[in-house]
């Protein structure tokens, strides 16, 4: 049941849902019938696998401390955050060229907070935002309630192309967003060079850099390269948001931001008015599981897994998808892109393939804007292989009519 | 450890942490050592009695829905919230007279959260709110970030004076806030009468009533008066907000607020922005424990201990404390307020006080628009009896000097 809504959630509140509003009741109820049945496959929500979650691990952990710290694992906690976990995520960040300390660090419900207390701190209506393009859906819905501008930043397959970055970076923005690793939607990881010119350039115009890295431990292939963050060093000017939802599980709803100490500061004031604090026993479960290295462990698992899938949606696409389509090869994370001819716009399809009970992200909603019509995001971390194999069949069996 | 951050977060960040930046840093920090030491009392905080948590029941549910549907409660859900917890909140919501429906309530992240998505939703930059003076801090701490102007209504030991209303209820406010019950800071409840000509006159107006009712469970004598939500019925125009935090636990963060479909819609939108969705596995906690009546049994003790550290307090009050000062009596919840003779002003005896091991919050925080200086927020529900007149005693000799 939760699960299903989970489903419907993430596919029809992606913008989706918006567009939805103007189609009538009755047919919307019925889309939202076909996407309930068992047989519906999705690649357009962006949750983990389930199998993926540490189920016993967190039974062992909530039990332990129930029975050991039970009142204080229940109590309101600081609105910063756990304190053992926000020492331990410090430890953890800090590299040889740069100590990350506990005031560096503010635990947030998701990531999503962080996004949105970010608005709530740097935004004034009409304040100018660097994004890449197509970008985190989910930051924009944060920032639009802050009224935010944003300026697009094209990319290609090696990350947000820097050529235009040094006339965007004089518009005085308040900060420049994006996600280095396996970016959500397009797959795509920014590349070592450019990450060093992006660092180089955001500092010399005084502009903050956002780095979101929901996706970094999820890496297949490769090197990991160097954050922003730790390539920025002591310099400074970087924030940095992650998350446990994608390396341990969503529903506990912790993330964090690695920032200056003022930052930390004035979001976590935020955050004290915006709930408080992030729920004290998921925090607490979060650290025995990270301190106990469960985390950690669980990590190449949930890498073969998602890599197994990538690879069956990747042989899946050249299997059945017609030869002017294209798509990202991602090295990592949870998504790739989809390009199809020009002319083509992916929304249109998106109610057949539906009633074919298979689902997808329009790509247009991704970008800042507009732009993209012939662009589609598909998820394939959720999914079975055989699963993924027969949705995209489907797919490109519609692509193929 | 955490629990002493709890308290020294609530202590030090309920505004006094502002006034406290004017002093030097060695100074705050001498004083914060002194609130970590185990002898000092604090009546400063808003923290339930750790002692009324039912941990055991917390550990069993989580136990148990780990063991049954741990992929389920660790994975994203619904923004709206946990539909079978909706549904129960729905039907303890119900009256004969208006039926609630699962449509009309949505989960937040703690009551806070509720604040917040208010602010997002109805207020721009210097739009009018009516608030109880004083009023409950956090409200105001998140409205504070919408730029929201606040209309202060007078107050007197029978809740809001409605005498004021008509006139103010004209100035076109976005919304009027009130804590019908047990009210933060006062501990004031408001009437009946009241009641019912606050709901026609607000309707009259049509003007919005958000009611706060975190306390409501929490009466220590005569009977329950209907909310106002119940009193307007299915003419509307109330947002009743409520929480989990006093009748379960504060820690598992979940919240919720009953209001129109329309209204439940749009702050389940500005709720995707801000933080996607409350946490899973507490959400699953808390309707286990509130489909198996566990928090409804356990409300008689929390009543029983809350009702005997009032009566506490109230004797130590009479004891210790000089002629000249009056304090409220309230039939339930967790706060009284004490008022001094004019011209002392309570934020001046705090440094003192805490160099005696005992904290309070000055009242003049609580005042949206000045005023006050001569009050003090006491909160009796999370000291020990023993404590507690041990705090009284210590304040009453600072006050006698």
């Amino acid at each position: 049941m939760a699960q299903c809504e989970g489903i419907n959630n993430v596919l029809w509140d992606e913008k989706y849902a918006r567009r939805a509003r103007g189609m009538t009741g009755s047919a919307i109820r019925e889309l939202l019938k076909l996407t309930e049945q068992p047989e519906f496959i999705s690649f357009a929500g962006g949750l983990p696998a389930p199998e993926s979650f540490p189920v016993a691990a967190v039974a062992a952990a909530a039990a332990a401390i129930l029975r050991d710290r039970g009142t204080q694992a229940l109590q309101y906690g600081a609105t910063e955050g756990y304190r053992p976990l926000r020492e331990l995520i410090a430890r953890r960040t800090s590299t040889d060229a740069h100590v990350v300390a506990v005031e560096n660090v503010l635990i947030t419900s998701g990531s999503q907070q962080a996004l949105d207390l970010l608005g709530k701190v740097f935004l004034d209506a009409g304040d100018r935002v660097l994004l890449e393009s197509p970008t985190y859906l989910a930051a924009l819905q944060a920032w639009n309630a802050y009224e935010a501008a944003y300026i697009d930043l094209p990319m290609d397959e090696a990350g947000l192309d820097p050529s235009a970055l040094e006339s965007t970076l004089r518009e005085e923005p308040k900060f420049l967003y994006c996600v280095p690793n396996f970016q959500n939607p397009t797959g795509v990881t920014l590349s070592l060079e450019r990450r060093q010119r992006l660092v180089t350039l955001a500092a010399a115009h005084g502009v903050p850099l956002v780095e979101d890295d929901p996706y970094g431990s999820l890496r297949f292939e490769g090197d990991a390269l160097p954050s922003l963050l730790a390539i920025a060093g002591a310099a400074g000017g970087v924030i940095q948001l992650s998350t446990f939802s994608k390396t341990l599980a969503p529903g506990l709803r912790v993330g964090w931001v690695v920032a200056p100490a003022e930052v930390i500061g004035r979001l976590a004031l935020a955050k004290q008015g915006t709930d408080l604090h992030t729920g004290t026993l998921d925090q607490y479960i979060v650290h025995e599981l990270l301190a106990g290295g469960q985390i950690e462990a669980g990590l190449p698992a949930i890498v073969a897994r998602y890599r197994e899938r990538r690879d069956t949606m990747l042989a899946a696409l050249a299997e059945h998808f017609p030869a002017d389509v294209r798509w990202t090869r991602p090295t990592g994370g949870m998504f790739l892109w989809v390009t199809l001819p020009r002319g083509i716009d992916a929304s249109d399809l998106l109610p057949p393939a539906v009633e074919r009970g298979v689902a997808f992200v329009p790509g247009k909603s991704f970008f800042p804007n507009g732009g993209g019509e012939n662009t589609m995001r598909l998820n394939f971390s959720n999914a079975a292989p055989e699963r993924i194999r027969e949705g995209i069949a489907r797919l490109g069996s519609l692509l193929r009519e």
